[in-house]
């Protein structure tokens, strides 16, 4: 079992509209309601790869309840019927999860967002969920910590849960940005997955290769960064690599990430070499964005990008630059 | 006791952003929740002017649930100490009471309207309704019939409703647009609330005097246009009128034509002449659109307005252009 927390859910609302104009009345044609947050968006992409998972974090209101409801009928059945079961391990709170809402310009195709601030949690709350997860967290063959923090946790929160997860001895995977990604790493989580940004942000370097090695001496044991288009760049005890799609793909990039994750953690869970996860990420995050529902991954053109991603090592020597002065900052 | 009828109730919720910027993601800074759709707005100021109401309409789903709690919420109590009490007598359905999202951007003051399609009502749910609304209308001493039709409703819906009305010896106010709007006032309502466009569509003249005295010979005993920022004009078996406030306000006009329903309907059932009707719906309604919440009014306003505003009669003799050739559409 594969143990996904995503301390910020949300009830991911989208909205088709012919054409969204600003400061006029808009009518919604379609409306599409989903479970969201980040580890729930990986959960459901291993339930497809046949790894059962257990989703946790927080939940309450009637948009939690809604959440949960939606949740328990995306499990396994008629329109899934191969799919691993997700089971909800939720930490019920007095707040409202927040809601997100994605709305869809018919017209150009694109998306406009609307992100609702998330519930504040109380420390009795979060001293709730810790008991939980310490439990959860022992049974899982790996631990996978996505997203934001709602408003009440602190800052150092995923470092606790790093922490926790190392003492059960269990492979634990961060995916976070800001002040909870530079707490976080520095509690020595098996593997995160930052982003350019994310990178550029925790490293001060824009430079990948540069940066990703940075972010392994800040605590990361591997370092996978996504790099849109491009690919993965990856930073491991094994070696570097780099693994990028066949041809350039168009479309939802919404969910990719959390498609890269899924594909890291059942590649380290199944003990795949590096070269096979990381093309299994590319391939995942790849049908993700070619998928028509956001954060969905087209089936079909993950077994065909599969075989054809490129991974190619990189030199295990310290990069180039290490022989100018390296700035330390 | 007020009856007002609202079919396509809705949860209104309201999005504060710094800005809203299309194709991004923007950050909600606060959400607000209320029951919405016009009847209910309409009851909401009737009970600040101290007349008790019942709301009717369809409810359903999460949507709905959360809207039945504000309802109840909104009452008489220690925020609203001299409220007279509206009642909750809304039919279940179910399908899911519709949301409207108003995103009001802090920088410009705009407001970017966003509104779901309302839930298919099912004939008998409509049956339903009938029977209740049968016996709150004989109960009642007036009936308002507010907004538009969700799926599924017969676009004679509120001819039916008219007709029932009248056989029951009530009052009734029909304030709704488009065929919906064209068929009821067949039914012979007593009193119309168009605005100036819906009076246009109606009638194809966008001379509100000419276009106002149409209405009337389409079946409305009274029509009362509303003209934005002019006020309002009236057409009534005692006399025409203009009613305008003294000075033009700025602000949000949400919920201002509510107000002015509100402002008719409770003159009607204090049996004022019409002059001080007219002045208490263009003060309420200037009122609403100086409040700094959305479909609220603000008190100290409308006690200072209403006395200010000018009410002028018409002349009563049919309109100069009449003495030539009238089309007939």
């Amino acid at each position: 079992m594969i143990l996904t927390v995503t301390l910020n859910t949300a009830l991911d609302i989208t909205y088709r509209t012919a054409a969204l104009t600003p400061h006029a009345t808009n009518r919604v044609a379609e409306v599409t309601e989903r479970p969201g947050g980040k580890g729930i968006n990986v959960a459901r992409v291993l339930a497809a790869l046949g790894h059962e998972s257990v989703v946790t974090g927080f939940v309450g209101g009637r948009t939690g309840d809604a959440l949960r409801e939606l949740l328990a009928a995306e499990g396994p059945g008629e329109t899934r019927p191969g799919d691993a079961p997700v089971t909800d391990a939720l930490v019920p709170i007095a707040g409202t999860t927040r809601r997100t809402i994605a709305v869809v310009d018919e017209t150009t195709g694109d998306t406009t967002q609307l992100n609702e601030p998330g519930p504040t949690v109380t420390p009795a709350e979060w001293a709730a969920f810790l008991t939980s997860y310490e439990g959860l967290a022992a049974r899982a063959d790996a631990v996978a910590l996505c997203g934001s923090l709602p408003p009440g946790i602190h800052v150092g929160a995923y470092a606790e849960l790093v922490r926790l997860a190392r003492a059960a001895r269990r492979p634990v995977l961060l995916d976070t940005s800001g002040e909870p990604l530079r707490r976080g790493i520095a509690a020595r989580p098996d593997l995160v997955k930052p982003n350019a940004d994310e990178l550029a942000q925790l490293t001060g370097s824009r430079e990948p290769l540069r940066a990703t090695r940075d972010a392994r001496r800040r605590g990361g044991r591997s370092v996978v960064a996504s790099l849109g288009a491009a690919g993965l760049l990856a930073a491991t005890p094994d070696g570097s690599w780099r693994a990028a799609p066949p041809t350039a793909v168009r479309g939802n990039p919404t969910g990719a990430g959390d498609s890269a994750v899924a594909g890291l953690l059942s590649g380290l869970v199944e003990r795949l070499p590096w070269p096979e996860r990381l093309a299994r990420a590319v391939a995942l995050s790849a049908a993700t964005v070619l998928a028509p529902a956001a954060g969905e991954f087209d089936r079909e053109a993950y077994a065909d990008l599969l075989p054809r991603v490129a991974v190619t090592e990189q030199s295990s020597q310290p990069e180039q630059e290490s022989h100018a002065p390296r700035q330390h900052r």
